[in-house]
C-alpha cells in the first residue's frame, strides 16, 4: 500500500491512527533495519492527521523533534507520537561541590519558561562559590513498589507478615525469583504493613544508575507471582497499593526513603550575606521560621517545609530528562538555618526523595542526553555512581535557589520586583 | 566590539555570560528592532562558551530552540539561555467533552518521556467515549498569594484580623490601590490567618486566562504596601508565607482552592468496563477502596488519594506550557467510584487545584502555543473562559489515566507487562 | 415486685440490668419525685450483679460515686452506671492572667495520675508569674457540625453550594428553623464544600457557655431537615461527616476553628529563663525548633507542634468535667520561641481549638462543678463569658507546661529524672 | 509543730504548699511507716487554703479521694494534691471475644460524663455477640521515646547513622548499657533518622505489662548517656524529640508502631445488621466511604479515618486508669466496611497505637485497679499478656462503638435524638 493511500484511509478512518507503525512495518516485512523509517513516516502521517483535525498548523511541534535517533531503538518510544515540545535551556554555574559522588565544579542546566529562575539560581550559586562551595552526602537510595495483598483474616494476615519478618527461606525464595532479571538492580528489602486482612509490601531495590521506576513494578511483579506461587491463599489487590508511594506527595517516603535522599551543607560567612542579599543571617533565620516552617504548617503540609523547590527540581528534570511526574515527591524538603557560634549562618537541606537516574526512559538520546553531558553524568559507569552523581548537583541547584529566595525575601519586595521585570544583570550577581 | 572579540573576552573571563545581551544591546544602541537578533547571537556565544567549558556538544540542545521568535517579545525569556530541551509529544482523543465551558471533541497533547502513558490515556478515553462523554464542572477559580506580616503583639494581631473581617473602608482602600494594575486581575478576597502575632493573609485573585503566580505576586506587593501605609505598625515578614501555598502539597489548598478547582463525573456501564478492561465495576471499586483510600492514608497523604494523576498532569502541563513546579500542586485528587442501582460505574473525580492558564510565562509562542491551539484555546478570548476550558480538558485527560489504570489494575499483573513491553496496539484499545 | 426478687430476676436473666431503673420507675408509678431513688437503688442492684458476674470487689468504685444528686438531675446521665472512678487532683497556682475575658490570679486545678505533671506545672507558673503573668485573647469562638448531603450528580451539587453562597432567602429559613430552639445556641454561617456529587455543610453556632456538641448536633438535624424539604432531591447521607471534626485530629479545625481559638503571650526576662531553669534564652529556642517544630514535621503530624499540650488538656478537662475525648482535637497546638531585641525570651502560643464549656455535660454537680467553682466559672453568667474564661486559664496552664518542659529539656537530662523520683521541692521550684 | 501552727504558716505564706509533706515527714522523724499518716494530712491542710483562698466549698473533691491507700506506695503519688475528681462509670457486656492473648466473655467498664456512650456501646456489643463475637490480633508491641542529637556536620551525622545500623559491636554497648536497669523492659531496637546534622534516634522498648512511657524516658536517658560517652562529639539537643511521638497526632506511630497494634474483625450476618440497626450493609458500607474515609481525607487527618475512636479511648482510659494524654494517639484508627460474597458486611478495625498498661500508674490502687479486676488484668502475670488482653478489650470495646455509630447513621437522624434524649431501653438494644 503506498503512503498516499494509508494516508486517506487513515483520513477516512479506515486506519486507526496508532496502528500505523505496525502497518508500515508489515509492509517491510518487519525489516528491522527500517523500524527508524517507519516511525518516522508513521509520525509524519500522523501530524498530518491531526493538523487536518484540530485544524491547525503544528509547525514547530512537527520540527521539533528528532525522530530518527529516538526511533532507531526499539526499546523505547511513545504512543501516538505526532513531534516534540521544547522547553527553554539555560544554565547557572560553574558551582563548587565537595559532594559525597560529586567533586569540582559544574554547570547546572535548567529548562524553564519562568523569568527570574535561572537568574535567581545563579546568585545562589554565586552565594555558595563565596562560600567554599556545598558538601552533600547521600544518606539513602532504594527504588520501591509496594504491592497489596488479601488474605482470608487478619491472622492470616498476621502469619504473612511474620513470615517475611522471621523465614528467611521465604526470603531467600523471592530474592531469587529476581536475581538473574537484570544486572541492574537488586534487591533490599520487603517491608509489610498490615491493615485489616490486607499487607502492602513495600519493596525496596537499588536499581543503579536507573531511576527505577519500571524496574520495580517489572520485579515486584515476579515477586508477587512467586510469593503466591508459594502461598497460595494470596490474592493480588494491586500491583501497586500506593504505600510505594509514586508521584503523591506522602510521609512513608520521607521516613523510609524513595529515591536518593541528599543532604546538603553550607556555612555562609556574614560578609557574603551582606553583601548577596544586603541582609542579615538573622533576618534570613527569621524568614526562613515563620515562612518556611510556621507557614508550612499552619497551610497542612507534611513534605513542603521550604521555599520553592518545587521550581528547581522542575527545571532540572525538564532538562535532564527525568519523569516530570516525580516533581511532586522529589520537591519535598527541609530547609535548615541556624546561627553559628561566630555569628554566620548554617543552612542544610534535607531532601529525603530525589528520584534520578542518569539511563534509562529519554535518557539516552537528544537533549536530556546531552544536558547529562554537560554535568558528566551520561549512561553507566563502573562505580554506579552517576544517578548519585546527579542526585548530589540537583540537591545543590536546589539549595542554591532556596537559599537565594529566602535571602531575597529577607531584603523584603524584592520578589515581587524579581517576577516582573526583565533584570537579568541584577539578579545574576556574581560580582556585586 | 566584533563579534570574534567578545568571545575571546567571554572564553578568557573578561565578560561575565549573562551580560552578553547588554553588552551586544548596547552595541547597536539599544535599537529595539534587533533585540531578536541581539538574543539569538548572545545564545550561540553563550552556548559556544559552554561547551568549550563542559567538554560536550550540545548539538540537539542548539538546534531545537526557535529562539527568534521568542525574543522578538522583550517581555519574557529565561537567564542565561543556551537553547532548549524537546520532549516527545504524542495526543490521545478525541474526547467527548460536555464541560460547563467546554463542549465538543477534543485531541489531548502529552508530551513525556514514558511508554504506556499515552497509550493508557488513549484507552481511557475509549472507554469515555463509550460511556457517552465526560461532564465537568468548575466549583472554584481564583490565584493566591499569602504574605505574612508581624505585629506588636497578640492584641494587635486580633485586631488586625478584626479591621480585614469587619472594616469595610479598609478593604475598599486595599482594593483600590490594585484596582488599574491590570485589566486581567481582579481581587476575590483577602483571608487573614492569625499565629501568635504574625498573621497570614491568604489573597485571591481572578487572573482571567492567566495562570496568574507573577501577577498575583506583583498585586499583593502593592496591597501589602498599602496596608502598612495605612497602618504602619505592620511589618512584612515575607510577601509569601506559605499559607498560598505555591508549589508545596498542602490541605489549605484543597479546602480553600487554588487555580480551578474541577469536577468530573462518567457513568460507566457495565458492559464497557467488560470490554474495555475485561473486569467489573466491583472489581475497580475495590481497587480504588483499596490502593488509592487504603493505601494512601496508610502511607500519610494529605492531597493524594488517587492513582497516578501527576503522571497526566505532568504529560499535559509540558505539552500545553504550564509551569511544571505545580505539577506538586496541581496534581492534588480523589478518585472516587461507586457502583449505581443498575448496577454500572459511577466516576468522580475531584481536582481542588488545576493551576493552567491560556495565556501568559510561554504559552505565547512555540510548541506550547500550538499545542494550545491543538485544544481551541489559544491566548485570550472576549468571554475570559479559554483557561477554564484548558482546565477542563486537563481533567478529562487525567480522568482517562486514572480510570485506566484501576481498570488495569482490576485486570491483575497488567501494569507490570504494560511497563515492560511495547504493546500499542492493545493498549490503544479503542475496538477492542 | 419486691428489691430481692427484682435481685433475683436480674442474677437468673429474667431482667436486663439496663431495663431496671424503667421498672423500678413504674412501680412507683412513676412519680418523679423518686426518680433519685430509683436511680441509686438500680446503680446498687447493677453493682451488685457486676460484682456476681466478674467476681469482683470495686468497693472504690461503689463508695466513690456520688449518686443521688446526678440522678436529681432526669435530664442527664449515664447508661447502666455502676458507681464512680476517681482520678487524683492537684493544683498549680495562683496564676496571674491578663486575658481578654480573665484577669486576676487563678488556682489550676489539675486531675491526674502522672506524677511530675503538677509540678511542672506549678514550676512554669512560677516563671510565669515572675515575667508578669500571661496575656490571652481569645480569637474565635464556635461549635461546628458538618452533615454530608447527596445530589443527584455534580452539576447539582454545585448548584447547592452555589444556592448556600448567594440565596440569602434559604439562609433565612435554614437560620430561622432554629431561631428558637435553645435561647443559648445562634447560628454563625454554613459552610459547604464539594466533592463529587455530595456536599458537606460545615455549619458554626455560637453555643454560649456550653461546649456545645450536644445542641450543634441537634440543631443540624433540624437545619437539614429544613434544607430537605426546601429541596427534596437532596438526601442525608450521615449528620455527621468528619469535616466537623469532631474527636479526631484534623487540619480543618486549624483553619477553620473550633471550639476557642486562645493566643497567648509572655516576655520572659532571660534573668529568669537562668533562675528557672539555668538555661538561656537561645538553648529553649533551639530545643523549640528541633523538638517541636523540625521533630514533629519529620514524625507528620498536621496539629502537633509542640511540646505536650495534651498532658495538661487531659489533666484540666479531667477535672473540670470537659469531654476527655476532645482531648485529641484541643492539644491541637503551636509554641513560637524568639530572642526579643533586649535578648529575652518571647513565648508564643497558638491554641486553635481548646473545646471548653461551664455548663452541660457533667457540670452540674459533683467535683467537675466544684473545680469550675475553684476557677469561678460555674455555670451561665450574664455576659456569656464564663467558657470563654475556663478556656483563658486552660491555655494558661498548658503555656506554663509547655514552657517548663521546654526549659527542663534545655537543661539536659532533667526530664528523665523528673519522671522517676518524688522530687516534690525541687520540681515546685517557685523560690529557687 | 503542731497541726494548727503549720496550718497558720501555710496561710500567711509563710509555708509553700507543696513543701507540707517534707515538712511533716521530718517531724516524725522520717519514718516511713508514717508516711501515708502525712500525706493524708498534708492534703486536708492543702484544701483547707484552697478553700479559702478560692472562696469555694470543694466538698466532692475532699470526700472522693481514698488517700490513705495511695500514698502508702511511696514510689508514686502526685504534687499539690487536695483530693480526687469523679467521673460516673458504667458498663457494657459482657462481649464475646475471640482474641488472640483473650478469651471469652468481658464485661466492659466505660466512665464517661457522655449520655448514650454506654448505651450505643452496648447496642454494638450486643451485634457483635449476635454475630458470634469478635477476633482480634495483637501484630505489634512496643513503647518509644526518641532523643534527637546533634553533630558537627551531615557527614559525622550520616556515620553515626550507619554505625547505629552496621555496628553490632555498638548496639551491644547500648543495649548492655539498659540490661539490668528492670526486668520489665528490654530494647528491641533503634532507628535513626538524619535530618541535616541531627539525627532522631527512634528507641523501641518491650514494657511488658506497663504502658512504659516513664520507663523508656529513664531508659533512653541511659542510652543516650553510653552513646555519648563511647562518641564523645555527639551532642545531646532534647530527650524527647517528637519522632517518639508521645501525645501529639503524627503518622510515625501509624507506621512504626507505638503501644500495641490491634486488628480486630467481625463479619455481620445481614440479618443482624437488619434487626439491630433496621438498616443493610451497603447503606453501612456507603455511610463508612464517605464519612469517615472522603470526610476525614477531605478535613486533613493523618490519623482519623474512624467515626468516633476517641469517645471510647476516654472512657475505657478513665475507667481503667490509663494516661488520658494518650487519647491523642491511641484514637488513631481504620474502619474498613465491605460486603462478603454472602451478602454479609465484613467489618474490620485497625488500631495500632492503643498505649495501655496493666501496672504502673494510678493502676496499682483505687478504681482503676477495681475496672482492671473487673476485666481479669490486674498487674503482672507470668505470661506478661495482661496489658495485651487490655488492649483487646479495649479494642473491642472500639468497634462496638464504631459500628453502632455508623449503623445509626446508616439509620439516618437517629444520632441527633439519641444525643438528646434519655432513651435508654431503646439504645441498649440486646433483644429487639
Amino acid at each position: 500500500m503506498e503512503i498516499s493511500k494509508i494516508k486517506d484511509k487513515l483520513f477516512n478512518g479506515e486506519i486507526k491512527p496508532y496502528k500505523i507503525e505496525q502497518l508500515l512495518f508489515e509492509q517491510v516485512n518487519k525489516d528491522i533495519t527500517k523500524w527508524s523509517e517507519v516511525c518516522e513516516t508513521a509520525t509524519r502521517l500522523r501530524l498530518e492527521y491531526i493538523k487536518h483535525k484540530t485544524n491547525s498548523k503544528l509547525e514547530k511541534v512537527s520540527s521539533a523533534y528528532p525522530i530518527t535517533e529516538l526511533e532507531g531503538m526499539t526499546l523505547t518510544g511513545i504512543e501516538n507520537k505526532i513531534g516534540g515540545v521544547v522547553i527553554p535551556l539555560g544554565y547557572s554555574g560553574p558551582v563548587k561541590i565537595n559532594g559525597e559522588h560529586t567533586k569540582g565544579e559544574f554547570y547546572i542546566p535548567l529548562a524553564t519558561n519562568e523569568a527570574a529562575l535561572v537568574g535567581g539560581n545563579n546568585r545562589g550559586v554565586s552565594a555558595i562559590n563565596q562560600a567554599g562551595g556545598m558538601t552533600t552526602v547521600i544518606t539513602d537510595n532504594r527504588m520501591t513498589r509496594a504491592p497489596v495483598v488479601e488474605l482470608e483474616n487478619i491472622i492470616e494476615a498476621k502469619q504473612l507478615v511474620l513470615d517475611l519478618h522471621n523465614d528467611s527461606k521465604l526470603y531467600q525464595q523471592l530474592e531469587k525469583s529476581v536475581e538473574d532479571v537484570s544486572p541492574f538492580v537488586s534487591l533490599i528489602s520487603i517491608k509489610p504493613f498490615q491493615m485489616g486482612r490486607r499487607v502492602w509490601l513495600r519493596i525496596s531495590y537499588d536499581t543503579s544508575n536507573a531511576m527505577g521506576m519500571n524496574a520495580v513494578t517489572k520485579h515486584s511483579a515476579i515477586i508477587i507471582h512467586k510469593l503466591i506461587e508459594l502461598k497460595p491463599k494470596i490474592k493480588l489487590i494491586a500491583l501497586s497499593g500506593n504505600m510505594c508511594t509514586d508521584k503523591k506527595a506522602s510521609h512513608v517516603n520521607v521516613l523510609l526513603g524513595k529515591g536518593k535522599s541528599v543532604e546538603g551543607e553550607i556555612i555562609f560567612p556574614r560578609a557574603v550575606i551582606e553583601k548577596v542579599w544586603k541582609t542579615t543571617p538573622e533576618n534570613m533565620i527569621k524568614v526562613n521560621n515563620i515562612k518556611n516552617w510556621q507557614g508550612s504548617a499552619l497551610s497542612g503540609t507534611v513534605t513542603g517545609f521550604n521555599a520553592n523547590i518545587a521550581n528547581t527540581i522542575a527545571a532540572f528534570f525538564a532538562a535532564t530528562g527525568q519523569d516530570l511526574a516525580h516533581v511532586t515527591t522529589s520537591s519535598t524538603g527541609y530547609d535548615l538555618l541556624e546561627l553559628t557560634e561566630t555569628g554566620d549562618l548554617r543552612f542544610n537541606i534535607s531532601l529525603p526523595n530525589i528520584e534520578v537516574g542518569s539511563v534509562g526512559g529519554g535518557m539516552f538520546f537528544g537533549t536530556a542526553k546531552e544536558c547529562l553531558e554537560m554535568i558528566g553524568c551520561t549512561g553507566n559507569d563502573d562505580g554506579k555512581t552517576n544517578a548519585k552523581k546527579v542526585a548530589e548537583i540537583c540537591a545543590v541547584a536546589v539549595a542554591a535557589q532556596e537559599i537565594n529566595l529566602i535571602g531575597t525575601l529577607a531584603n523584603q519586595f524584592e520578589l515581587a520586583e524579581s517576577h516582573v521585570k526583565l533584570a537579568r544583570g541584577e539578579k545574576m550577581g556574581e560580582d556585586k
